[in-house]
């Protein structure tokens, strides 16, 4: 191994520059504020886990957690995901508390990965958790929450789309019956989205001719509420019809918050935690090759902390939303004043500095300078063309003159 | 080792639950605004750091940074403090910006610590650096700031103590001149504030009468400007002439921001960070036995990342600053509303609670119950008899009239 170079950082690892952290901070502080809104307290937990429990217990595969360990030996991760930290809070330091809990978050989570993937090893979520409704409400006000989330960050142009892992589940148990890997690889082609090699597996499988039909249905399966009624003429098992009834009644509260426009059924969508029981969504925005925001329902986790209980959910993916947000811009900044003094005006002008970040909140660095007035009148030009300020001040270089 | 139990977290890292958080932020924020009315802009860096890089120029002893290998198998460090990251940046992505450059960042960092030590191995600190330029006014400028931020933090009394590592250094070689263990021990006392540990020591050394009363005098050396004074009078070393020097500058540009009143001169006091090496501060709060904020001048630090400059700043101790703010109390939160509805209610409902969330700035739940108006009324009864709602809606449960 090479020594690093002095100003190296990580692989997978990223400096944020402030124009970056002003638009970064704006879209969490609004996102925030709109979760808020709906009920959602914020809570944070530390960067590191115990391995044996929430590393565990979290979805992510073992080799992309990271590991350290602590001076008693024993193996920490950094936190993968956000869901399964609160899902210990909720059954330790909140166990007094009466369900629904409502929380939200922003985070950084960590993820440990492949060296030529050049994915992130650090990123920033911003979610929420509702633990304890097991309703279609309780589905519906996330998928609900996560739009006005998405518009809260500035993101103007998105489609939800939604699905239930309990259909695809079922309905590969009934026509894949005691063929788990062929269940396997063909949920990993709908996973990845790349329906052309799921099509080419079915044809390559030993099937009936009416089970290869039902599997090639599946990815018709996209659209309005009208999919729906499709699914459930295109299988009979129970598990797979209760689970297009209760995304019916999901869609049917998400028309009372009038948000159906930014929303499709999909149902060839697996949500890509392995803890998701129910319903699961994805967002898209424009432009982007990749979600900004997923989540879904998990109503086997917070047993595992001794709390059993239903849970829905979903995180936005901040620093993504970055690339595409129309938050904190030129208009949102303040603007920087510079204030140039010599010795004998230094107390004025930091009264006049404090003045004005006070009082018209504006930036105001300070900046002694030397020399006589035509000397100084040279500076403040010099400072001026230099730009980056929207105004340079000079503290009474002009005899008798007050700024 | 035996395993951790389920609901349990790491020693030495915390949870903050909503009321906590809610205050934290308001303190973050707060803080945040008034660094950036001085000129000072966000950077974020990765948690991640290369332990030859940053690691090794942090002040951290090297058993208390939490170090994990990357898939690579280089060994990367926790970041145990911002100015080496900063440091870092400002060599690199910002080698072209022309000093001096203001930075402000709000981060955890990390410690890993002796176990018996019960300190805490994660916490945030809010703080500024100010790089590039050696004058007193940036010295004092840091100083001031560091005060407006406490106010802006909500630390309604504190005292800030300012010293000058070159004090002591040329003191200490002047009068132990070859006598490193002996300088290391005493400084040992006084980083540790054991005035009785370090008499004890000196009484115990082989010195002569006038070198035993130098050193005695040492103590002496704390309160206004008087100070200055008398560490002149006390030592004809020439270093530790310039330091008083540089640090009566210091304050009398203090003394133009009007803060003074604020402040204490204590050349006994030195900086807990290898790097400093000029003037030192820290900020207690009343009834805190640990500071709240420390600071100081490190010119030497950003040689070590190719970019040679003088530098300054400080870090507020955040999560500390909690026990004591006066921030983010009862009247800052939002009231919390609970909407009750039954499913014919429904979108009259959700509209209400958008309604409510978007013009009156307050938090709204909804829940859907079941039941005859009598069965509603007593469901509302219920929950606002639970507490922790400002007020409880029922959606048109009582026939023709409207909320």
């Amino acid at each position: 191994m090479s020594k690093p170079k002095v100003f190296e950082k990580p692989t997978g690892v990223k400096d944020y520059l402030p124009d970056a952290v002003g638009k970064l901070r704006a879209i969490e502080r609004s996102v925030l504020d709109c979760m808020e809104g709906w009920g959602y307290r914020q809570i944070m937990t530390p960067s590191m886990e115990y391995y044996d429990t929430v590393g565990v217990a979290s979805s992510t595969s073992d080799k992309k957690l990271f590991k350290l360990l602590n001076n008693r030996g024993t193996t920490l991760v950094l936190r993968s995901d956000m869901t399964a930290p609160i899902a210990r809070v909720v059954s330790s330091m909140l166990k007094e508390e009466t369900f629904p809990i409502r929380l939200s978050y922003h985070s950084n989570v960590f993820r440990a990965f492949e060296e030529e993937a050049g994915r992130e090893a650090e990123f920033y979520q911003t979610g929420v958790e509702l633990v304890g409704d097991a309703s279609p409400e309780a589905d519906a006000e996330v998928v609900a929450l996560s739009i006005a989330s998405l518009k809260a960050a500035g993101v103007d142009s998105f489609k939800i789309a939604m699905g239930h892992v309990g259909f695809l589940n079922g309905l590969f148990e009934e026509t894949l019956d005691g063929r788990p890997e062929d269940q396997l690889a063909l949920k990993g082609y709908l996973l990845n989205r790349d329906y052309v090699g799921y099509r080419l597996l079915i044809s390559e499988l030993d099937l009936t001719d009416a089970v290869r039909k039902e599997l090639e249905g599946i990815l018709r399966l996209r659209g309005g509420l009208e999919v729906c009624e499709q699914a459930l003429n295109l299988s009979p098992n129970p598990q797979a019809e209760a689970s297009i009834r209760h995304l019916c009644q999901v869609w049917e509260v998400l028309q009372d918050y009038g948000v159906c426009d930014d929303v499709s059924i999909d149902l060839t969508m697996i949500g890509d935690f392995s803890y998701y029981t129910g319903m699961t969504f994805e967002g898209y925005a424009a432009d982007l090759g990749f979600p900004v925001v997923s989540g879904g329902r998990y109503d086997n986790l917070l047993q595992q902390f001794g709390r059993p209980a239903p849970a829905t959910g979903f995180a936005l993916k901040t620093t993504r939303i970055l690339e595409v947000s129309t938050r904190g811009g030129e208009q949102e900044k303040r603007a920087r004043v510079l204030v140039l003094y010599r010795t004998e005006e230094r107390r004025e002008a930091l009264e006049f500095a404090a003045y004005a970040r006070e009082k018209v909140n504006v930036m105001v660095e300070t900046r002694r300078i030397v020399g006589d007035d035509a000397a100084c009148e040279q500076e403040k030009a010099r400072y001026t063309a230099e730009g980056g300020y929207q105004e340079v001040v000079l503290i009474g270089a002009l005899k008798g003159e007050r700024v």
